[in-house]
C-alpha cells in the first residue's frame, strides 16, 4: 500500500482527495494536516466521510510526512515550494495541486504569484502534470506540478489543432466558464450563494494567472509564437467547467479530417472522450468523475463550412480539473494501472 | 454474473440504477427497454455513461427479459403488476421501484393510485423492500415492492421510538422537503429550472400517496393506533431528501436513552448512520451514497428537556430513497454482500 | 421631502432599504453610513443602483445623521441601542432592522444576544414594528424594533388562530424554510455557493433567538400558555421564507369558520393575502414584494377533518421580512399612505 | 390610458409583461388571450399577480382585440403575423415579441423559421424594435417586431465599433450565455430544473436563429461584410443575459478612445449604462430591470494593448431582452416618455 499524506486538507480538492483516495485499492491514508483544525477527525468537518475515513487533521509540525510515498500539496500557491525539498530527501514524492511547479518560467511565475520562487534548481525536476501530453515525464518524476483547471481544458482543446498546424496559432481565443468551487472553500463574499447564485460574470478579462501556463506549455507543441485571449467567468453551479475555443483555419481541412485529428490523439486515452462531431457537451456529463469530454463545430457561412473552428470541452474541475488528474499522477508515478480509482461514473442528474 | 434487465430506463431512478450497476462486481446488464427509444444506445441519450454502459435501449417486446435473473420497473405505477406474473413463473425475481407491490391494502392502493390492482394473488407474495426494518422477508421474496423515498426516511426516522413506545403514536408530524428529481423526467411546467428554482413551496398538504404506505408499515411496529400528518415540501435542489420529523413523549426519558435506542436500533446497520445527539445533517452528506442519515434534538423548556423529540434525517432521494435501495435489496434476494456496488463515498460539495 | 439615514448600508437589508427608497416619492436619502467604505459611492459597491442612488458611504461620525428626519439601523445587534438615545434627543426617529427593540424582557434579550442592554428606558418607548398587529402603536412611536423574519411569518400565521382560541397553544409548531440571504452578506464558509447550494439542513434546533421574540408577542394574543417548538431551515434559494405551521385544534370548528377567521383578520391589510382554502403559496409568489401570503389545510383522518390545522406562511424574507416591513413602520410614523414606496409587483419567474 | 391587449399570455414574456404594465401609469389592460385557458383570472395561474392584474384569459375569438390600442403578441413564431393585418386596419398598432417582424429579408425568415411569411407587405411597414438604433422608426410605426435577446446584446455591443470603423467586421465573435428562462414556459426536458441545474452548455452552435437577424441588422452599420460567430450557452440561472464580444482592431486607437466611442453612443440613453473600462458586469446588477450594461476590456500582450477588444454586456433577458423593450418601444409609438413603467430598480441580491 502507498502511504499517502495530504497537506492542507480543509479545502476543496483537499475534501476530493480524500473521497477519491477512500475506495482506492493501492493506498492507505497516513497523514493529513491543517494547522487550524489540528486533533480534529476528518469526518466531523465533512460528514459526508463519516465511517470512510477515520483519520484526524495533525498540525503539520506533528504529521510525520516524512515516513509517507507520495505527499499531496491541496494548499495555498507558496507551501509546497518550501516543503518540497526536505519531502524528497526522504525519499517522498510531490504532487502540489497549487501552482508552484507549473510554470518553468520563473520570471513569469514570480510576476503572477507575486512571490519569489523558493526552490529553482527543484523546479527543473518538476514534471506538469497533464498526463495525456505528459505521460512519460510524469512516470519517472518525482515532484510534479499539477496543472490548473482552465489550462487543462485549453490544452487539451487545442493541442491536435496546433500539432498538426492548421490554425493561426497567433490568435486563439478561449471562453471558459467555470463551476464556483473553482473559487475554492475561502470565507468571501464574492462566493456567497446570495452573490454568484442567479448570477452570470467574466471576471479577470485583462489578465489572469492561466494565460502564462497555457502559452507555456501550448508553445512546446508548435514552433509558431502562441497568441491566446483567455476570458473566464463564473457560473453559477458548484462543480463543471466548459471551456468554447476558437481558433481559425489557417489550411484547407474538412470536418472529418478535423474529427480525426482528434479521435487520432486521445484514441488510448481513457479520460478523455472526443464525441460526435457537432455535439454538445454538457458540464453534468462530467460531474464528480474524471473524465473530460471534446466535440468540434465549424459553423457555416453561406451554406460553406467557414474558416473557425469551435472546440467545446468539458470537465469536472474538482476531478480532472484538480484532484483527479493528481491521483492519475500518481497511479503513474507508482506504477499502477492509471485508472485505478477514477472509474467513477459521472452523477447523473 | 447475475442477468439484469431494466424495464423503462429513461427516467432519474432508471437512469440512477445504470449507474450503480455499471460498477457492480457481480452482474451484467442484459436488457433495459423504453418503447419510445428502441435501438438507441443508452449512452447517446446519457452521455454520462459513454464507455460505461454498452447496451441499446430496446422495445419491450423484443427485450428477452425472460432470460434475466432480475427485472427492475423502474416505470409509472401500474406497470410492473401488468408484468410481474410472466417473469416470476420465468424463474426471474422482480423488484418494482414503482408503487404497486408496496401497498398490501388493496382498497387504500386502488383509492390513492386510482387503478384497480392487477395481481392481488401476487402481492401477498411480494415483501416490502425497506431493508433495515424487513430483511428477512426479502432476502427470501421473488418480488419486491421498493419503499416511496419520502416513507423510507419516516419509517427509519420514527421506528425506534414507535417500537419502544415512547411517543404518541397517534400524533406524528412529517414535515418533508425534497429535490427536484423526486418528480421524476417527465416534461412539466412545474418542475422547469425556471419554476422550481429559487422557489419554496409544499403540495399535496391535504393528502398524498406517501401517507397509506407509511401508516401501514409503521402500523406494524406498535400496537396503539398511528396517526400521521405528512407535509412534502419542494425544494430548490436537484437531489436530496430532508424529513423533519415531531413527536410528542409519553414517558420520562432522557436524552441520552433516546439516543441509545436509535444506536441500539442501527448499530450494524451499513447504510444508516446515528450522528450524535444534536447534529444537524446536511442532504449533501448523502449525495450520490446509499446512505441515511440520522440526529435526535430536544428543544427545552424553561431549561428543561421539553416533551417533544425531533428526528432529523436525511438521504439521497435516488438512491437510499430509490435505486441504491433496490440494489440493496437485490444483494439480499441473491445472497450477496449487501453493500457491494453500494460503496460510494458521498459527493462533496 | 423625509430626510433618510441608514447606518450600516453594506448588508442585504441596507441595500434593500436602498431599492425600495429609491422609488419612494417621498424620501431623499441623506446619510448612509459605512466606515469601512468611507468614501465610496454607493453604486461603486453596487452596481445594481447606477443612476439610481447617487450618495456616497461616509464613515459614521462624519454622517450627519441628526440632521435626519429617520434613521434605519441595517447592523448587527447592539448598535443601535448604542446610538438611539442621541437621535432621539435631536428629534430623529430611529427604525432599527436588529433585535435591540424587538424584545421587552430584557432578560430575555441579554440570554439570547449575549451582550447588556444599553438603554431598557428606551427600550419601554419602543413600538415593535409589525404593523398588521401593532399598528396603533408604530404611527406613535419614535422609535421602533422592525421584527425578525421568521418571527413575521409564525406571528401573523399564528394570531387568528390564537385570538379566536381555538388551538391548543400551549404545543405549536413551526418548522420555517428561509433563504439564504437570510443570513446576511458576511464572509463566512457555511454560506458560500458551494456549501449552501444544492443542499437543505436544519439549524439551531435546539433553540433559536427568534423564538423568544415570537414567544413574547404571541402571548399578548392569548391568556393561555403558549409554546412554541421553531425549527429554521437553510434552503438553496437567495430570497423567501417559507413556514410551515402546525396546531392542534382544540374547538369544533369547520374548514369555512377557519377561513374567515384569517379572511375577516387580513380583510383590510393591504400586505397579508389569505388565499383560497388548500392552496400551495410558492415563496417566488412573493418575490422582491412586501406581500405576505397564507394558505390553511387540514388534513383529514379516515375522511372526516382531523385536528390539526396546517398554516402555510410564504414571504420574500429581505422585504415584509425586514426592509419592507421598516418602511412600511416609516410610512406609518410619518402619517403616509402606509403602501407609498411598497406596490411592486412580485418578480416571477 | 391606452387600452393594451396581450395575445397570448401563459408564457414568460407574456408574465412579464403583465408584471411591468400593472404600474404603468398610461395603461388599462383590456383583454389577455389564451385559448387553452379561457375564463381562468390571470392570477389564479400566477399567483404573483393577486390583487394586482383583475382580469382572466379569454380565448381569441372572444377577445375584443380590435377595441385595443396596441396589442402585443408574446406568442409562437408565425402567430403574430396572421393577426396583425386585421387588427392594424381596425387601427390597432401591433408589437410582436416573436420573429414575424424581425427580418426583411423573407427568405432567410423562412429558411430560419421554416414557414412562409404570411404577410410579406406588412413586413415592409414594421420597424425593427431596438430603441437605442431605430429610434425613429418605431415613434412612427403602426407595427414592431421585437428583437430577440441575444441581438439585443450584440447589437449594442457591436453597433459603436462598427460605426466607427475601427474592428474587422468579417471576424465578429459573440459567446453568449443566457438564463433557462429565456427557453420559455413550454414542458420540455431539457430545461428541467434537474436538467438544466447544476449544469452548463453550449447548444445550436452549429447555427441560430438569431444569427441572420443579428447579421442583417449589424450590416446597415457599415459597409463592410460582416462575418459572425454566435455561440449561445445555458447557463443555471433563471433570468440574466452575458454576452462576451471579440473584435479584432484594424486601427491604431488607445483604450480612452475605445471607451469614448461607447460613451458617446450612449450619453443619453436612459437604459443603457457604459461602466468603467475594465468592469466586470453582473447579470444580477440588471436583474428585473430594463438596464443593459457595457463594459470594455483590452488584454495586453507582452505589455502593450493587444488587437483584440473584448465588449462584456449584461441584460435581463425577459425585461430589456423581450418586455421591456417592448414597453419601451410602446411609449414611443403613444408619445410617452420613454421610461414610464419602466424606471425598476434592479434586484440584489
Amino acid at each position: 500500500m502507498i502511504k499517502v499524506g495530504i497537506v492542507g486538507g480543509t479545502g476543496y480538492t483537499g475534501v476530493e482527495l480524500l473521497r477519491l483516495l477512500a475506495t482506492h485499492s493501492d493506498v492507505e491514508l497516513t497523514a493529513i494536516t491543517s494547522r487550524k483544525e489540528d486533533g480534529m477527525p476528518v469526518s466531523e468537518m465533512f460528514p459526508s466521510l463519516r465511517g470512510r475515513v477515520d483519520i484526524a487533521f495533525s498540525s503539520p509540525d506533528k504529521a510525520r510526512l516524512t515516513e509517507c510515498d507520495v505527499v499531496f500539496f491541496a494548499t495555498p500557491h507558496g507551501v509546497a515550494m518550501a516543503q518540497a525539498a526536505e519531502l524528497l530527501a526522504a525519499g517522498v514524492k510531490v504532487i502540489d495541486l497549487a501552482a508552484d511547479f507549473r510554470l518553468q518560467d520563473i520570471a513569469s511565475f514570480e510576476k503572477w504569484y507575486k512571490m519569489p520562487h523558493g526552490c529553482p534548481d527543484l523546479l527543473k525536476e518538476a514534471a506538469y502534470g497533464l498526463v495525456e501530453l505528459n505521460r512519460d515525464a510524469i512516470r519517472s518524476a518525482k515532484i510534479v506540478g499539477n496543472p490548473g483547471c482552465y489550462p487543462t481544458t485549453m490544452q487539451l482543446g487545442f493541442a491536435p489543432l496546433l500539432k498538426a498546424g492548421v490554425i493561426d496559432a497567433g490568435h486563439l481565443i478561449a471562453d471558459c466558464k467555470s463551476g464556483v468551487s473553482g473559487a475554492g472553500r475561502k470565507a468571501e463574499v464574492a462566493t456567497l450563494f446570495s452573490e454568484a447564485g442567479d448570477n452570470f460574470k467574466a471576471y479577470g478579462v485583462s489578465g489572469h494567472r492561466h494565460s502564462p501556463e497555457t502559452l507555456e506549455r501550448l508553445s512546446l507543441l508548435t514552433k509558431e509564437k502562441v497568441g491566446l485571449i483567455f476570458t473566464p467567468h463564473l457560473t453559477p453551479m458548484i462543480r463543471g467547467m466548459h471551456s468554447t475555443l476558437y481558433a481559425r483555419l489557417t489550411k484547407e481541412i474538412d470536418n472529418a479530417a478535423l474529427q480525426k485529428l482528434f479521435e487520432d490523439a486521445y484514441a488510448n486515452e481513457p479520460f478523455v472522450d472526443v464525441m460526435p462531431f457537432g455535439s454538445h457537451p454538457e458540464t453534468r456529463s462530467t460531474r464528480a468523475s474524471n473524465m473530460l469530454r471534446i466535440a468540434l463545430h465549424r459553423p457555416t457561412e453561406n451554406g460553406t463550412a467557414g474558416d473557425t473552428v469551435i472546440v467545446l470541452v468539458v470537465q469536472d474541475n474538482l476531478v480532472k480539473g484538480a484532484s483527479g488528474q493528481a491521483v492519475q499522477c500518481m497511479n503513474l508515478m507508482f506504477g499502477l494501472s492509471e485508472t485505478t480509482g477514477l472509474l467513477h461514473v459521472p452523477v447523473l442528474p
